[in-house]
């Protein structure tokens, strides 16, 4: 998604996405948890492209359902009502998100029998 | 510090309070987590005095130097330079929350001492 | 539009929306000074569902066209030349709130002669 | 406290500040709800200075304790826990304003009797 | 596209919208300087339409491809990975201001030699 | 000011700092320019801190009064009214860099007197 702008970019802004991806590596805090964060700085700055990009990462490093309305409670409390039509878009992103992970565990298992 | 607030308040400022109170309680997500996600929001939100309070809960908490500054990462990361001055300012209530975790201590150690 | 958000929400997010829906209540202050409220804050928040809901609320409670676009111009000055999209999109919206209100009174008005 | 800026600035600047004064002025919305509106908006952007500014012309549009905190919690619920240190200094300043204007009543009651 | 708004809006309205226009003329600063000013306050502040507008603006002004991904960069360090999506739709949108520019060129030329 | 937060801070932060002095460095754009959007973006976003950096570094740049207040022109406009306690301080602030430059400069003729 972000060819177009990096094709075109200069050095500072390849670097600049470069820190990026680095700060959500494992470190003293897991990344789960930095992808928590990201997700939560994402929703009280009210930024829906993020909020998906941070749900779709923050699923593929296990948070659950119950750990993702325990965050939405964190954001809605901190960032006030106004975050709940971002909110109300996040529920709907996940539900999606969990589908497509059904889908492809499905997949995963036809692909297992049909290996054999 | 809320008391002049709530003694006047009414009874939806309280259930407000409430609410902010439980949301850091540990359910799924440990309170460390929750406190981080405090932090972080506070943070990209820019509002002083609530990164001091998250960062004294944090502390207590038991985040250590190294996670507090891969915190920082992820503010800085995703709120952008105009974070800076807020970091500068986490960075020395940081040190005195140290200093003061220090003196505590010391001050433990002497009363345990004492009570022999 | 909140189902799906507090279906599978817990209870704390409940509560929030039961708090959020208490504060615009009439108290000392009247509803329609407080939806209005509402839209001021949403629309220098800049959240165009917020905006939407606040403004439906307005018409409810009875607000005039020359008391919205009064309202427009604190929120053009507080929250400046960045709210003119949100502000152009909530004019389209109040001419749509203000054909459909046209329509139900005139199925209204049918309605009653059907009964004699 | 805006003379250093307006007698630099120039015609544009002054423009503005005309119809900044201009907005609060009763239309068809009565001074007191649009002084009402202005707090608000200062108070989900966050701008102390600003809060403090609405509360003394909202106090002097006769606005009650009871309005003021039905305001403060419409600002909580909108804006999110990150308002509180907002509403905080908010509280102490209008109990600063309400002891400015027992004084002055005194003093009003004591001139009258002066007079007579 | 303000037509709605305006046609409707009172008078401080039109004189908020006249102000506006009036703060991007050539001054002691070029209309080209203004106009950066006008995309990077809007990219901070993430509203899409007024990116595109001021994208617009300043490629009538002479803006390189060169100069506006260094107001991206600056752009993407004050306000953070928070402004990458906005960043993404403006190099998007720049791109078919591009292509229109090159089918008004080509059309101009035609345009001459028609008028031969 | 940001030896504390440096000198205990990672690699990703000192890297962070890095590009965030290089985007003001001139390329296509001359570092004046790329100033002013600074000074705007830290405006519009309403941060003190970064207002005065961007202050001296304008100044440094040889910008002038004239240049900074249609500069505040453009901040007033794009954010409005919650700008102007930030913008009165700029002006002060403003107004201090230009007393101590008259300082350096009589110093400055006084030491090259004394060269003599």
């Amino acid at each position: 998604m972000n060819e177009k702008l990096l094709s075109k970019g200069n050095l500072q802004l390849k670097r600049f996405f470069n820190l990026d991806s680095q700060v959500y590596v494992a470190g003293s805090l897991p990344s789960k948890t930095k992808e928590l964060m990201g997700l939560v700085a994402s929703a009280v700055l009210r930024c829906d492209d993020c909020i998906t990009y941070h749900l779709l990462q923050c699923a593929e490093e296990g948070v659950t359902d119950e750990e993702f309305f325990e965050t939405f409670n964190v954001i809605l409390i901190v960032g006030g009502s106004i975050t709940i039509p971002h909110l109300r878009r996040a529920a709907a992103t996940l539900e999606e998100i969990r589908t497509q992970e059904k889908g492809t565990k499905k997949k995963g298992k036809t692909a297992k029998k049909d290996k054999r």
